[in-house]
């Protein structure tokens, strides 16, 4: 069977007709080659890219797929009339219907990014990425009182990724907190976060599957023995029972997963989102 | 006005789906409410959603938005059939086409990332964030022959946001390596970069951003100070052009438009994508 090919074409970066179309194609269990395509701005361009569809139409011997976003009619139109695919032009086939509903022309937004990254949300998703940096596994202590939210768990558990997606994806300001051996013998939170109790989400994780990711990082070590990550685990659920933190096990999740779960849980007062 | 409320309803995080129809509500000047409701997955859970839909209806006195992806077509159905709204049914929209084109069925795959969070892309992304933590800002010159992309610059030129984006997206090794004044008072790149030539890029930004950026985090230091961060892009830029490394500005790009234009000119060999 041929391949086919399907393109996401936009006048911004694509990412997001990317991630929404793959998403689509995913209901299909036959192989499909994606390719992106940023930054088609201008009819010159547009009329490449034609070229290039119709060429892969050629090459595979089986109609393309293209999902599109651009904002510019005049481009979308050359795009439409002349490209010999499948094509969903996601803009206008929900354009179309909200100007409808909503009574008034759309404003031709192009999907640039320029001004969004001088916006204020833009600059506190990066503010947001930079706190979980300084504030991944315990490195301080510092400034816990601003943190939206504060994971704990056994080492590899999956704080350090969540924290970060969390902080890039949402602009939240997301701290972790390793639990430890010593935290597990004196019965007690890291002393540090006894004060922020109402912020902290727990990550835990299969020992088998937590001895599986630490022997990639240690082979062969104590860190990384099944019956020590068996009561690593047992004792950090423990404690998070006994504290009443919230916590979820990590073990089949993926970090959107998590992220998802713990935004549900916490609903961070920072997630009132209204867009202009 | 009445502010109206767009609803992402999906059976599995919603994501995709918010990100695509926030993209599309910003074809339109006016404030929108958005709701993202995660995990909608069985007809029960979705008739609560229905019925917090409808009364949205009546509290804002204007008809809601709804995007939604849900993949078993049962509980598409009932938010379909009951759903008082304007209302994007976007797998139905999509999906109906592909099947007449690709002349198959789809598999009605919930959009869950269980089985996404053992699969072998996903693995790479959480080593590439892995990586990409210990490779930052120069913390690690080990292992950078496996890097596929060394990001280097000025401090706060944007680096680290680009590096950890370009993991988490992409499951790209992106180390990241300062440029500092002894690099431009010795005239050379860092020693630990120079065989690695083919794989650098650089990004440079405006030194009025720059001392701006640099003035919250160090105010009135010599770091911070504009004629300092003058001198110090002009001797990065200077080396960048004399080494025959490719850079862009970051200055009005955000992270998703610089890491879009980094892989449009390096093409990592990883990102022959195709999915099953």
């Amino acid at each position: 069977m041929s391949v086919r090919t399907a393109f996401f074409i936009s006048d911004g970066t694509g990412i997001t007709v990317e991630a929404f179309g793959a998403a689509m194609l995913k209901q299909f269990a036959i192989p499909i080659r994606q390719v992106r395509i940023p930054f088609v701005d201008s009819v010159d361009k547009v009329y490449q890219i034609i070229k290039q569809i119709n060429q892969t139409m050629e090459t595979d011997g089986i109609k393309p797929i293209v999902f599109s976003t651009m904002a510019t009619p005049e481009v979308a139109k050359v795009l439409h009339d002349n490209v010999k695919a499948l094509h969903f032009d996601m803009l206008k086939m929900i354009v179309d219907p909200l100007e409808k509903e909503l009574g008034m022309e759309s404003n031709h937004y192009v999907g640039r990014f320029s001004d969004t990254a001088q916006s204020k949300s833009y600059q506190q998703r990066i503010e947001a990425i930079n706190y979980s940096l300084e504030h991944d596994d315990g490195q301080s202590s510092r400034n816990l009182e601003i943190a939206d939210v504060i994971l704990v768990g056994v080492s590899r558990s999956g704080k350090t990724p969540t924290s970060i997606y969390l902080a890039m994806q949402y602009g939240i300001k997301a701290a972790n907190y390793p639990l430890i051996p010593e935290d597990f013998e004196r019965h007690t939170l890291p002393p540090a976060l006894k004060e922020f109790r109402s912020k902290l989400f727990g990550l835990s994780i299969d020992p088998i599957r937590l001895s599986e990711i630490r022997n990639e990082r240690r082979p062969g070590s104590r860190y990384a023995d099944l019956l020590n990550c068996r009561e690593e685990v047992a004792a950090a659920e423990a404690m998070m029972r006994r504290e009443g933190i919230r916590w979820l096990s990590t073990t089949t999740k993926s970090i959107e997963e998590i992220a998802t779960t713990i935004l549900q849980e916490l609903k961070p007062d920072r997630l009132g989102t209204e867009s202009a």
